[in-house]
Parts: structure tokens; C-alpha cells; sequence
């Protein structure tokens, strides 16, 4: 037959019996999820009749697809502002709950004799819950606009950063098939850099596209310039040799500050809907019953690893950022379950050829138990909550609420929460530029080659090259330098009138605070330059040449000066101007 | 690189390259799908830098899925109440456009010397008009809801159906390498048979399906039921080697016939958005601006003969049919173009290794020019109408008034144009039965195969088999051959009432009625059957077990008489309310 012909088979077989499974599950109110997973058991290979699906690459490519539009979507609901909101609980529940189940799936997968790498890959699985599944309970269950519906939400976007960064570290791991801690460190950094400069970059330049084409009021062309955006960012992030996932995420989340945002949800969501299912299904089709059989032990234990690991360190987390009451069981209950994510992973894991066969089969068993039980969890919330409030005796309940008032006592109160308010603030401006002048000199490293062979038709010598490059990326990264110095300036401004008081500096007072105010700046300044010394280093220009860049840079800084300030403060305004955009209605 | 990367790459540069050139075609009120093909141009191999794209096979196949889904859309706006309303004036002039511009095309392919299969594409590319850039024009002219505009979309839906009927004719062609009379009529015998039954039986069960469904209030299950009937009929169809674009099409007239019209044309929008530009993209992929230069005399010849054939056609058609003043003219000058179908054909030719490397980028730049031509052309049909009346001499004018006279005077008036009517929903319903008996029995012949080999468990002897086969068809066939003979039996006594006058008759008038509604429907049945038992040839048992079977069915009849009647009348009530149903709003 032809391969059109092939393909349009499969996906028929896979739509037709995808649509009868997800009504019947429906029908039954089980998660649409579980009935793609089911779909795709029958039709694949495992099960009688016999193995459905023809062109098996083409129908890889597109659950490919599905991975991307999926995390695309996440990154549209995800927000930088909501992020600000939410908070501490978030960060520390997540950080609680993915710290203790990656090192539970390790545990476990070493336990029963796994490889590293399948224990590590476990590990990962276990670590983020799942949103499809708790949005859609919550739902049902109507209790989507409580309170700790809302700390929920939170901690899934921070468990949904957290992901894309482990997804991005595994791909690292697996490659180099080790786990050096330098290299962590090393990875890590260099994923923070690229998120935070696609960011910036993103929230810069794509809104803007978006609000101009969104102009011609064609739901088409719409279509075309969000899907060119999205695949193009997906290309330089494979490029770069970060997931796809990854870029998708970065890509919603950077469109999730336009105004667009809600017809871009709309007109995204069919295609969504179509290729997920196609993933969904593709899930299924890997899963081979006869491992459910010979791995029921692991699979009980998972089971019961996630339900309790989950409950009890989304409930401690919660805890310990403030909440009492019912709220530290309600949310642990809500988390217990693992999802798409944990797909997500068991096929980079398979992708990448470093996880056994049996992994698979084994996390979409627990997923699915796991997705049964949350609407019951969930229920069962409020009276285990009681039954927990009679059990603990007195004294330990005083503790309980001892803490939470010392909590209450640390945060920063008064002028003093002003001040620490106004720091952070220009800490995080800092750090933002930091990164933008670091990307850039790393851009000139890393197309050293291109842009070097481009020149060389110019410019015979090598080392005169690398001095052109290297100065035109220190020429790029002026603004931010100068942006960094003067906000570096205005902080330590602030630091020597707060920390440096009259009443023990005396008649030296504003000597002390002069000299802090002005060595502070360029002792940074001299750091910064020092980083970007190490980290330029393959295209760093012999002395002779540098000192001649460095004088030209000090040249025209002094030229410059107020034009390189006024720059950055209108690319300043433009971001900030973004992020405070208002979504028009959707119509 | 990873088939994925390669793929996601192509992605990207597809829809980043579609998204810039549309972008700027928009902004010159240029159609977004010229730019599309440019797009196309831009990225593919005849033009610098390079081929950009890496994986062919999997771009085509997505290509395939624009085609899908493209005529699935025209399926949803086509209606059969519409076509009823548009009524002669489309038919007459879009069978005069069609027959008139094939044989153009083909005396043209014929008059530079290529092969008969080229020329006869090339007539059937010139045959069809472009709906999206119609649709487009007069929306920017504001001319949409004008007179000639309802009758230009009317011909546009008779052109579809032509189209479609034309596509299947043409693979036949193809695969069978000539053009046999007979043979044609057989396949469009056999091709309408087809769509009047998948037409009945998709209009009984789908639209009650899709509202099972709609009921739970997801868009996702709605999306997923639509695309498995959707890709599960055009298997169907692949199966029995008709195009996929038929199937696609059929299927879309029958959802246009649910009550979720409004909301599977929003859910599936964006899709077809995706996939159609992937099509038009492919489409430019493959045209070669060297065979530009090389055809520049048949492009311009085919650009002429595509504007003045179709100016005269349509305008004569459309007068012909009874319409006046500068209706004519501004049809004619509307439907001036080629476009989607166009490609479409092109396409098969091409899949089916028929056509010649150069037909295809001569119908894209003929196709490029009238697309661009037909806003001009509209706006130039008042001035010109106004002028032809100036030109032509008050004689022929005068004969032109004469024959709409003359038109109006053969419409029939008062009694007998009830009578026509009934009479022709009457035939119109003994149609549609006869052909539903037919398709039962060719689908028993079509699976004797298989009904025999798992019947031959029970029954060993293959005509005893062949008999229980063509006598399951029969009893099937039971309660549309009761209808027909009912329907037919009002119908002669209809007739007789009619024809047989006491003038003439005299004392015989009763005697002859009866005999004429007593001899027409017998004799009209035992014509049926002889057809049934022409058409079931190969699963026809011999004369002893047929006389039984015979025998059989008529016990049958006697006894269940009036069920069958009752189970008709229902099946046909059920058709008639889908029908008449009113889409919901789009909520």
C-alpha cells in the first residue's frame, strides 16, 4: 500500500477507537487520558487482535508533536505574575516533594536491582504530579477556587519549571552517562542563563510580532506566525541540545505575556487536543501487559511510594510555608499522583536508549492507579485530617501553632520589608542584565566559527579576528554593563545609609558610606569582567590587542555614556510595559 | 540527526518562511495561500539558497492531511437544502463551465503536442473554480451578499460535487490507461450509488452520534469522535479506491447536516488552518521557475483561455438559466479563476505518475495570475455589461428578452406544478431506495469472501452458502423494496388519475386507472429485481436453492407485511428530521 494510504490507516485506527474508549471512559467519569492510554494498549502490539499500526515513524513524529503542543499549552497557562503570587509555599512544597521522591525512586529502583540509569530515570518519573488529572478532579469535585486548589496550581507551575530543568539535566546525564557534580552545576547554570535571556529576549520582541499580526484580525495567519514562532524556537533549542520540551514551555510562557494570549489558547487548542491524543495513545501502544504480570511488586510499591511520598512531603512542605488546618492534607492529597510529565521522561528515557524496557510499562501502571485513587484521596482529605487533629496530643499541636506564629514573626515588617522589597528588586534587575551580558559573549563564543570564516574575508589574521568579536560582543554588552553599575550603585547606596549608622560610625559616617557606595559598583564591575573573562576565554584576543579593545570600550563609553543609558531604560520600559499588559477579551 | 529533528526542523521552516511571506502578502491584500506557494517556492529545491527541507515523505503525507481536511471543511459548508434552494441556475451554468473548460484544456494540451493524459488533466484542472479566493474577493469588495454572489457560491457547490465525481473518474482513467464509455458510465453509476448511499446511511447515524457525544460537554471528545469518522471513512474509502477527498468531502456533508455544525467548523478550524498551509506550501515545493521561462506560450495561452472560457461559460449559463441584466457578466468575471482543486487534480496526477513534471507549475502560475486577476475582473463587469448592452443591436437584445419570456412560460403553473413536484419527490425517493437495495447486495457480493469463509464453519456446501448470503441481502433489502413498490403504486395511480381522462376513456376511465396502478408497480419491481439479479451475478445461487430463497422471502413478506412497512416509514421520519434540524448556536 501506499505510505499515504498507511499513514491514513493508522490514524483512523487510532482516532476511531480513541473515540470509542474516551466515551466510554467519560461515560464512567475516569480521566479522557486513561481512555487514550487504553486505546492505544488495544491497538498496539502486546494485545490480540494484533499490532494495528503500519507506519510506526510517522506516527512517533507526531506524538512528538504532541509532547511539544502539550508543553506549549502548560507554558501558555503558566505566568511569571502568577509565579510572584503564589509565592514561598509553592517553591518550598515543590522543591520538598521532587527532592524526596527523586530520592524515593532512586531508593526503590536500586532496591529491586535496576540500573543507575533506570533508578535515576525513576527517580525523575515519581517527582512531578499531574495536571491534567488534579485540574479535572477539582473540577468534578467543584472545589477548583479553593484555597487549596490555589497553593495546588502554584506548586505544579514550580514543579513544571522544575521538570523542564530535570528533563534538560537527564538528557545531560544520559549523554554523558555520569553524574558529575561539576558538570550538574555547570548544566544547570548554563539552562538558567538560556531561560532567563529567552525570557527577556522573548518577552521583548514576540508580543510585540503577535499584537502586529493579531492586526489583520485572521485567525490564520495567527495560527501561522504562533506555530513559526513555536517550531522555530524548538529548532535553536535542539540545536543547542536542550529539549523540545523545553523550547515549547519557554515559548508559552513567553506568548502568555501578550495580549493575545487568550485567541492564541483558543485557536492552539483543537491542534493541542489532536496531537496529545496522538501521544496519549502512543503511551499505550508501548505498553505491554505481560510486564504488569512480572513486575506487580515494583509496581505496588511505586504505587504506594508516590501516594504516601507525595502526601507527606506536599503536606510538610505546605506546613512549614505557613498553612495549618486542613490545607497541609487537603494539597498533599490532591499531588498524589504522577502524569504526562512522568511519560514525558519514560520516553526521553527510551529516546535516548539509557532506560530499560520494563520502566515504561511500569510508570503508566502507576499512573493510572494513581489517577483512579486522586478524586478519593481528595475526598478522603478532611476527615483523615480530623481523625489526625484527635490522634496527636496536645502538646505537639501547641508546637504546631508555636511555629507558625514564629513564622509569622520573621517576615520583615515596616520600613524594613520596604527596604528588603527594593533590594530584591534591584537584585533580580542586576541578575537580569548579568545573564543578558553572559549570553552575549557566549553567543560570540559559540559562533565563533561562523562569524570567524565570515571575517576572514576582511580580516587575515586570527588573533585580530577574535579581538573584532570579542569587542563587538563587549560593545553589545554595554548597556547592560553601564545598567548593571548604576543599579549596583543605586544598591549600595541604599546598604551604606542602612547599614552604616550615625550613632556607631559617628563623624565618619558619610566618609564610610561614600566609600561603600563607590567601592562596591566596581569591585562588581571588576567581577563581572572577570567571569566574562573565563567564560570567553576561546575567543579572548592576546594582551595587546585586549587592552587595545578595553581602550576603544572606554572610549566610547565616555562618548556614549548617556545614549547607552537611555537604551537600556527603553528596552527596560518595553519589558516592563509587557508584563503589564492586560489579555484582551477573546472574540 | 533524529528523524524527529529533521521533521520538526522542516516544520519550522515551513511555518516561519509561510508566516513572514504572508505576512507581507496580507499587508499588500495579496491571498494568504499565494503566499503560501511562494513560501513554498522560496524554500524548495529550484530556487537558492537550497532545498530546506529534509523529509520529504513526511511533509507529503501532512500535505495529504491539508487535502483532507480542506474538503472536509467545503463538506461542512455544503448543504443539501442549500443546493436545493440554488436549484437550475447553478447546475446549468456549472455543468456548461465544466464540460466547456475540459475540452479548452484538453484541445490546448492536444494543440502543444502533449500526451493525452496531460491534456486531459489539464482540462479537468481548468474545469473547477477557487472557492477561497472567491470568497476572499467579494469579501473585500463587500459585494458577499449581493444577487450574483448567492449564485456564484451555488455553482461553487454544483462545481464541488462535479469536482469530486471528476477526481474518481480521473484515478480510474489513470489506473486503467484509457477512456472506455462504458466503463465510465460504470464508474459514475457505481461512484453515485456510493455517495447517495453513504449520503442516507452517514445522515441516519452520524449527526445522532455527534450529539450522543456533544452531550458531555468536552470539545476534546468532540474533536476526537469527528476525526475517527472523519479518517474511518476516508479508509473506507481508500478500500474501495476512490480519492480520500471524496470520502472527506462526503463526510463533511453529512456533519453539516448535525446540529454541531457550528461547533466541529470551530473546533476543527485551526487544524485545517495547520494542515492546508502545509499543502499550499508543499504545492510551491514543487514548482520549478525555470519551467516558467521554458512555458511561458502555454501559461499565457492557458491564463486566457482559463478567464474568457469561464467569463463565457458562467455568463452563459447563468442567462440560459433565466438570469438578466449584469448578472451574466458578473458571475462570469467571479468564477474567472483555478485554484485549490486545481492542485488537488495536479496532485493526483502526480501521486498516480500519469501527468509530465511540467503541467504542475504551469497550472500553479496560471492559477497565481487569475488569482490576482479576479478582483479586477469583478470590478470590471459593470463598466463592460454596460457597454455590451451599448454594442449589441436593439434586435438581438430583443431576442435576448424573448427567451426569458419564453423561459418563464415553460415553468408550470397552479395545479400541475403541484403535481410535478409531488411526482418528483416521489421519483426522488424510489431513487434513493432503489439504491440502497443495490448497495446491499453489491456490498454482499463485495464481502462473499469473507461472509464465506466464516460461514463455511457452519455450512460446507459454497452454494447453500451463496444462497444464505443473497438471501441475507434480500430480507435486508425487504423493507426499501416494500417502499419502493408503495411509493411506486402511489405514483401510477398519481398518473393514471392525471393522464387517463374521462374525456377520452369514457366509461373505461376507472378500468384503465386500475390496470395503469396495478401494472406499473409490478412491472417496475420485477425490473428491479432483474437489475439485483444482474448486478449479484456472482453470488447468485442456482435456480433450485434461488426459487427457495425466493419462496422464503415471500413468507417473509406476508407474514411481516406491515412491520416493514412501519420499520421504513421510521428509518425515513428519522432521515427527514436530521434534515430539518437547526444547527445549535456556536457556544
Amino acid at each position: 500500500m501506499h505510505a499515504v494510504e498507511l499513514f491514513i490507516q493508522d490514524l483512523a485506527v487510532i482516532m476511531l477507537i480513541a473515540g470509542v474508549v474516551t466515551v466510554v471512559f467519560n461515560r464512567f467519569k475516569q480521566p479522557v487520558v486513561l481512555g487514550y492510554i487504553v486505546a492505544g494498549v488495544i491497538i498496539g502490539p502486546h494485545t490480540p487482535p494484533f499490532n494495528l499500526i503500519q507506519d510506526d515513524k510517522t506516527v512517533h513524529i507526531l506524538s512528538e508533536l504532541g509532547v511539544i503542543f502539550l508543553l506549549f499549552s502548560l507554558g501558555l497557562e503558566f505566568s511569571l505574575k502568577k509565579l510572584a503570587k503564589v509565592g514561598a509555599t509553592a517553591v518550598v512544597a515543590a522543591v520538598a516533594e521532587i527532592m524526596l521522591m527523586i530520592w524515593i525512586g532512586y531508593e526503590i529502583g536500586i532496591y529491586f536491582g535496576w540500573k543507575t540509569m533506570d533508578a535515576v530515570f525513576l527517580g525523575a518519573m515519581l517527582a512531578v504530579s499531574s495536571t491534567t488529572i488534579i485540574v479535572k478532579a477539582l473540577n468534578e469535585l467543584g472545589m477548583k477556587n479553593e484555597k487549596f486548589a490555589q497553593i495546588i496550581f502554584g506548586i505544579l507551575i514550580v514543579e513544571d519549571i522544575l521538570a523542564i530543568g530535570m528533563i534538560a539535566l537527564l538528557s545531560g546525564i544520559a549523554t554523558s552517562g555520569s553524574v558529575d557534580s561539576g558538570e550538574v552545576v555547570n548544566t544547570v547554570g548554563k539552562l538558567l542563563l538560556f531561560m532567563v535571556v529567552s525570557l527577556v529576549v522573548g518577552i521583548l520582541i514576540v508580543p510585540r510580532l503577535l499584537n502586529y499580526v493579531a492586526r489583520f484580525k485572521s485567525n490564520e495567519m495567527l495560527l501561522v506566525t504562533v506555530l513559526g514562532i513555536l517550531f522555530g524556537f524548538c529548532l535553536l533549542v535542539m540545536k543547542l541540545e536542550y529539549s523540545v520540551a523545553l523550547g515549547a514551555f519557554l515559548v508559552g510562557a513567553v506568548m502568555a505575556e501578550s495580549r493575545q494570549i487568550h485567541r492564541i489558547e483558543r485557536i492552539i487548542e483543537s491542534i493541542r487536543d489532536m496531537f496529545s491524543a496522538i501521544f496519549f495513545v502512543a503511551i499505550g501502544l508501548l505498553f505491554d501487559p505481560n510486564v504488569l504480570a512480572k513486575y506487580w511488586l515494583p509496581i505496588t510499591v511505586i504505587t504506594f511510594a508516590v501516594v504516601f511520598g507525595k502526601l507527606f512531603s506536599c503536606g510538610i512542605g505546605t506546613f512549614l510555608a505557613g498553612h495549618g488546618g486542613r490545607t497541609p492534607m487537603r494539597v498533599g492529597m490532591g499531588l498524589a499522583q504522577i502524569g504526562e510529565f512522568s511519560f514525558i521522561i519514560a520516553a526521553l528515557g527510551v529516546s535516548l536508549k539509557v532506560t530499560s524496557d520494563f520502566l515504561y510499562p511500569i510508570v503508566v501502571a502507576v499512573s493510572a492507579v494513581t489517577a483512579l485513587l486522586t478524586p478519593y484521596l481528595i475526598k478522603a482529605a478532611d476527615p483523615l485530617s480530623a481523625k489526625a487533629v484527635e490522634l496527636v496530643p496536645k502538646k505537639i499541636s501547641g508546637i504546631f501553632g508555636m511555629y507558625a506564629s514564629w513564622l509569622e514573626s520573621l517576615q520583615p515588617q515596616g520600613e524594613k520589608a520596604e527596604i528588603s522589597k527594593i533590594i530584591r528588586r534591584i537584585l533580580l534587575q542586576v541578575l537580569v542584565n548579568i545573564a543578558l551580558v553572559v549570553a552575549i559573549f557566549l553567543c560570540g563564543a559559540f559562533f565563533v566559527d561562523g562569524i570567524g570564516g565570515w571575517l576572514s574575508a576582511w580580516i587575515g589574521d586570527e588573533q585580530v579576528r577574535k579581538a573584532v568579536i570579542w569587542g563587538g560582543a563587549l560593545v553589545l554588552s554595554l548597556p547592560f554593563l553601564i545598567a548593571t553599575y548604576r543599579k549596583l550603585q543605586a544598591l549600595s547606596m541604599l546598604l551604606a545609609e542602612v547599614g552604616v549608622k550615625p550613632e556607631f560610625a559617628g563623624a565618619y559616617t558619610s566618609g564610610v558610606r561614600r566609600v561603600i557606595s563607590e567601592v562596591i559598583p566596581v569591585m562588581s564591575i571588576l567581577g563581572i569582567m572577570l567571569l566574562i573573562f573565563v567564560l570567553s576565554a576561546s575567543i579572548l584576543p592576546p594582551l595587546n590587542l585586549l587592552a587595545f579593545v578595553l581602550l576603544g570600550a572606554a572610549g566610547l563609553l565616555w562618548l556614549l555614556w548617556s545614549k547607552l543609558v537611555k537604551l537600556h531604560s527603553r528596552l527596560q520600559i518595553a519589558l516592563f510595559e509587557t508584563l503589564d499588559e492586560k489579555p484582551e477579551d477573546s472574540h
